[in-house]
């Protein structure tokens, strides 16, 4: 099935406007680079100006200042990066998902499932839980008892959600996903260490994605919170009690240890780290390999990582670091030696 | 299903002594600020007296020290976070599982399956594999052939043990958990790795606990071995031949490398790493974030976070660490300098 | 099932010479220490030449320069460390998996399968999907619509690929790696992430080995591509549009960013990261916990690795790098003093 559309339908559809002729008929996006004559690209960073002069895109998608770039047949938007991938959603609706559920999936005593949802092959519905409408679970996904996943979800294969979790509508959960299990919480006595049985769930707003492989462990008394609107990449661990703002966008293998609280519209680099019982405000970003170890009261941008070198300059500036606090003791003793001593008289004559 | 106790059962069963109205009737644990009158919680952190005072918890758990710190019901309990934990397990017996066979499990030749285990759906069970009396095996587990588990396992949805793994008795496994797998073995001849294969197994003692997502590779000619009592978050990976000592606790994201062992009681922090054929001590406690390089001898607490600032601080602090070198060569040639020098004529009278 | 060779047999399959009694029969591979006189050992590092000389094995692999090391009967080969692996996969040839279709895996319309593939209980393969000759479909594996999966693969349970992913021959995947979700691309617009359609693919060419729980996602517009002879431990996140190069070995748990290419030959250590929109020539080491942020353009060994220490030394240096650029100004200041003085009438006489 290819779909396609005229500028004329797409400006229509997503507004913007057309330069050129908005006949012109487009099946696909693509790069600048590689676009063919039926497909749509874009042009965000003028760093691509000369690969927009030599595209064989049939349009392109353009930002107002750029609008006289080029000759060639285009929409003109405010964004143009966000209008991209409203295009790139109009041209790739996902495949449908027949309603219905697969003779090999298992369904549990008591689960709601909507008419209009698609229970995939496999798959496993536990007792009480309750699937929403147009919702698709992917084959070999296991959802746990009186668990409710909304509207219009789409989990793909082998996503776990386990008992008594909630999650909002249009939720996109990667395969391998695992959401509800516990939290990591003992006591030790006596040499040993006794587990403390986590009963909070993990509740999850609206418009949520969750990449592959990616945990999110319920609460230990009270739940684990995602809001509207967060973006999680693959291989991110949220620990319990954690809490996720709005809208927060976390790349992957990031380690958020139990009750932190994250604002929102923060964005945070692939394998960060966020200690326990934090609190990170609004609009903070934190760059790639970057641990937070306190709290973050303010809008901004963190770093915290150690520079790279060739391995022998890397060895040679490192072995340092061990003797740092040696280091300011003497430049201190030297700043102390020259502070006593009266040097008018060797003030050289200029 | 909701269990219920009176203060006097729950010491009964768990040791302790009720200060106030032992009769109580008490049906969940809950945090000082969200606790109901039905509901028991606990101080163990002196900082928390004021959510004490202010608590509508039903009961509480508290320390000897503490126990005149508040007129409600309480029991006082040398250790009142090990007590919390017990009640916690108390109040929340897990789910029954039903002994028995799903019929879309499908059970390989051979199988020994204890008749007061249950198989759940969709689950697979290797040729010659064993599952012992109790044990639950989640949704789609895949058991490989000749693996054995013991009694009390209790795996979440989707756990893999490959061939001829060895579990002990009170196994929690978390969904993802992968048992088994290969480690990351090969030779370079001529331009093309070679596969060593793996031949050894994963071998599990008795109440351990694997998260979600996390990895145990099966070892290389030998085994990989986890002693009792170990506790393992989410996303950890184990390579193959690490020796794990008994009731170390190990946080999410956690990287152990080939043939490292670990000592009993160790805590190790979220994301930290450990490098291969290492020895680390019993009773060690590594930061989150830190990379051990070398073997630990010494029991104690070991760190190597980089600290995280604003950006523009962290870069302006940061490039220095590429000259680390010669700013100690430019220390030592001021000291030298100054050294050099007869500076006695020069010294302020006082 | 036993396999045992002489070493005669084995020469005359693997080449190199055999010294001593070439008639000895080897039933399995061990370590010096353990190696009982049916199993043949090997020696490649020095350093456990008092183990060859105590060792029970039947016989031993060693490199030219040792052959005069040991009395056993030995094969000399110029790799030994390969030659062993060899000898590891004649030893222990993988378990033979039936060919032929369980029952209970579920086949979409129009999927071919070759008649010599095998497709384990619970397996699903997509609509329209392609399995090679001579592979083997792990259980609970899910391979998606249209993908094609080459000749001899090896899925362990529980792999996912998605639809339309290509695969060459002989894929090695284990338990819980996903191939082929989505990458991590959003457009924010007026509060809200708008996600970008990711319709590459993921190719991968032959003789990869993919670890336990590693992910790699598909290509936003072009694919993402992994070359022959990568060797990817687990746990490992390859974001969209990444080039991996051929016979480039990947340590666990590394994170890739997007539109990263990485050159032929190179070795990542382990949780090391590499920023995304860079490129890695050929033959460059990573060192573990490394984040590399900018391109490489030469060969060579790169670090980053920060130094542990007990925490309290760990803490007394650490607390200087936030003021790192004040002591340079402090050294430059001294430096700067001193140049200004007069200094000749103060020189010890020697």
């Amino acid at each position: 099935m290819t779909v396609s559309y005229r500028l004329s339908e797409i400006v229509a559809q997503l507004g913007g406007r057309v330069m050129g002729d908005a006949g012109v008929r487009i099946t696909q996006i693509a790069t600048l680079e590689n676009a063919q004559p039926d497909q749509i690209s874009f042009l965000t960073n003028s760093k691509y100006r000369a690969q927009l002069a030599a595209t064989k895109a049939g349009a392109v998608i353009l930002a107002e200042a750029d609008a006289d770039e080029t000759g060639l047949p285009r929409i003109i938007s405010d964004n143009a990066y966000a209008y991209f991938a409203k295009v790139s959603a109009l041209l790739n609706p996902l495949p449908e998902a027949k309603p219905g559920i697969h003779p090999s999936a298992v369904i549990g005593a008591g689960a709601k499932i909507d008419a209009t949802a698609s229970i995939a092959a496999t798959a496993v519905i536990g007792d009480g839980a309750t699937i929403g409408a147009h919702s698709v679970i992917g084959e070999g996904c296991c959802i746990g008892a009186n668990a409710i996943v909304g509207s219009h979800a789409r989990l793909y294969p082998r996503v776990v959600i386990y008992r008594d979790c909630v999650i909002g509508d249009n939720l996109i959960a990667h395969s391998g996903a695992v959401i509800g299990a516990d939290g990591f919480g003992f006591a030790m006595d006596e040499g040993r260490w006794i587990k403390i049985q986590q009963i909070g769930r993990v509740v999850i707003g609206n418009d949520v994605e969750i990449g592959a492989n990616t945990t999110i462990d319920r609460g230990a008394l009270n739940d684990t919170v995602i809001e509207d609107g967060v973006k999680l990449d693959n291989q991110i661990q949220v620990a319990h009690n954690v809490r996720i703002g709005a809208h927060t966008a976390i790349a992957g293998c990031v380690g958020i240890a139990g009750s932190t609280t994250i604002g929102r519209y923060c964005r945070i680099g692939g394998s960060a780290g966020i200690l326990g019982h934090l609190h990170i405000a609004d609009h903070v970003e934190i760059a790639a390999f970057t641990l937070i170890g306190k709290s973050i009261r303010e809008a901004g941008s963190y770093a915290a990582i150690f520079p790279f070198a060739k391995s022998e300059d890397w060895r040679k500036n490192t072995v340092h670091l061990r003797h740092l606090d040696d280091l300011v003791k003497r430049v201190k003793a030297l700043e102390q030696e020259l502070g006593s001593l009266n040097l008018e008289s060797l003030k050289r004559i200029p």
